[in-house]
């Protein structure tokens, strides 16, 4: 008879009552990593609210632990990482994999490009995750939108800028895809890790830096420095990514990927949110313990060499064809119908 | 023993095993009352998506059932409904509550006021929710941001504004606070049921009506008669809102609180891009089929009395004191701060 009960019993856990395998008992560990230092405002914050939220959501059920740079070492590593599924998530910028694969640039943010709104609704609703799913698909990865900074300021520069000549002599950090633009229209582009940054602007080692916007560059103190804080050309609403390696994806239950797919969205949703708010905070700060500060915007012959600088090498870009071809058309095109309307809307209403 | 198997193994599905009491088999029925017509694009569609999204979320543990105004025959009944949890759930727009409590008129939009990213960092992270919580919360409500229309145009004139004396000869369609403001300088304001607007603006019954923007207004067929297409003063960035009926809303298991308010989130993130994305395609086929539509801006004179209009209206109201202060305080100190940080930045990057 004993022995029929722990039949009974056994039988009703396992089909009559039919609990899941991944009961509360057993949650479900996944490992995220991060470019990110740990604690780093908004982003590694917000990497940790999307995992307590999923922990909520799923009430338990899915636990995510997440390694910031001070852990895994490496944080240009996350492509890799989640590729290989040693991490099942990772948080990153997508155009860090400029290196492995060209095609991965276009899904951060490009000079002269789209800013943030126009961005989101090209990667929702205007094909740009479909094309996404054609690059990350190769490696085994989806990559979600992860935030978007926002439209980042133009850099910190000492000296005033007011004609192409004075670009031309400009030593400046600025890295990426625009650190090109900016060297070929005759800059000269150097790349200093980023705790050496403040000595080498005071020290004249370069003239200008090009860093983040004021919820970042609050912390780093350039504006102590130097006083010209210019306006934004490379990079207007700069996304970040979630990328899930796909195996462990397709193995979680069909609930489960629900609430991280939509944990993601909202996260991608707060961290922007969020940006705007510490951007205007930190703005606000600056300003009134460094009055001085001037906000300048390149001269139109400077603009012009940067747009013409740029269209050049996306045209060298575009030639590759195949998919880098199509990116980049579908950018163009979405990017010219999207700012027709911001243009008649936002950007006629903050012009009245 | 028969009888203590059964024990046991009501023992086992009632505590050890403790299946909650929203198992697969009785799962929770809410119902959702919408302000829009049954199938509104992207109002009505965000909803429903809405309700499939928390239905995957739940793994089907929480049904939301949504009636549009064609069933429950009350558009502007909404906040009624939830109130008296007749419906656990509303989508409405919280300004049509301003004959109930004046203090919801500012968690829509407002004359020259934040656009779509600064009114969502405003009220997720510059005090919005928690002055939405000292309004709604009197009567047993928390709204939640359901959306943004964007930056709703002007609207569609017949003639157009060169001067001030233009607008005291122009007869409009334009509800509510903005209709007052237009009221001021000296338009006559009139209110027509959507229903019969394109006849009135066809045989002259009105100069002019404000309407959305292009995603809905090009199905209204507005731009067939009147070729003047008016920039934003009077809407810069129309938020929508959910509603939940807070005894309803503490009665759900923790998760299915948390699965809630996230799906709301990310529907507020869909909905607002999703705008974005039509407004830009409907432009385009608007500007295509009817390449002579003008987009107009009204001369300074104009928005300058406007603006004083707006101001003297909105003194009215702060001189009220208690919440209506705080709530325009909050928002004019917001503004000052935030639009700073948009000017230098996304503003800038626009007019390069």
């Amino acid at each position: 008879m004993k022995k029929k009960l722990v039949y009974l019993l056994s039988a009703i856990t396992l089909s009559s009552v039919s609990l899941p395998a991944f009961s509360a008992d057993a949650p479900i560990r996944w490992k995220l990593a991060e470019t990110w230092p740990k604690g780093l405002p908004i982003y590694s914050e917000g990497t940790h609210e999307f995992a307590e939220r999923v922990k909520e959501l799923s009430d338990g059920r899915l636990i995510i632990t997440i390694d910031s740079a001070n852990k895994h070492k490496a944080p240009l590593g996350i492509f890799d990482f989640v590729k290989s599924g040693q991490y099942e998530m990772g948080h990153s910028a997508s155009y860090y994999w400029k290196g492995k694969d060209v095609n991965t640039l276009f899904f951060t943010t490009m000079p002269f490009g789209m800013i943030t709104a126009e961005r989101f609704a090209w990667y929702y609703y205007g094909g740009g995750a479909e094309l996404a799913q054609k690059v990350y698909g190769q490696y085994g990865i989806t990559q979600y939108p992860g935030g978007n900074g926002g439209n980042q300021m133009g850099g910190w520069f000492k000296k005033e800028i007011n004609s192409l000549e004075d670009i031309k002599s400009l030593k400046m950090r600025i890295p990426g895809f625009a650190g090109e633009v900016m060297a070929k229209v005759g800059a000269t582009v150097v790349n200093i890790p980023p705790g050496e940054l403040y000595t080498a602007l005071e020290r004249n080692t370069i003239d200008s830096l090009e860093w983040v916007e004021p919820a970042m560059d609050l912390r780093m103190g350039f504006h102590k420095i130097a006083p010209y804080y210019y306006t934004s050309w490379h990079e207007p609403g700069s996304g970040l990514q979630y990328m899930v390696n796909d195996k462990a994806f397709n193995e979680l239950p069909k609930d489960l990927q629900s609430i991280l797919k939509t944990a993601m969205k909202e996260s991608a949703f707060e961290i922007s949110t969020r940006m705007t708010h510490e951007h205007s905070e930190n703005w606000e700060k600056i300003k009134q313990e460094y009055p001085n500060i001037e906000i300048k915007t390149f001269p139109p012959e400077v603009m012009d060499a940067l747009k013409a600088a740029n269209q050049e090498l996306i045209a060298d870009l575009e030639a590759q064809g195949g998919l880098t071809a199509e990116i980049i058309q579908s950018q163009r095109e979405y990017l010219r119908k999207v700012r027709n309307w911001t243009s008649i809307s936002d950007k006629a209403y903050l012009n009245n």
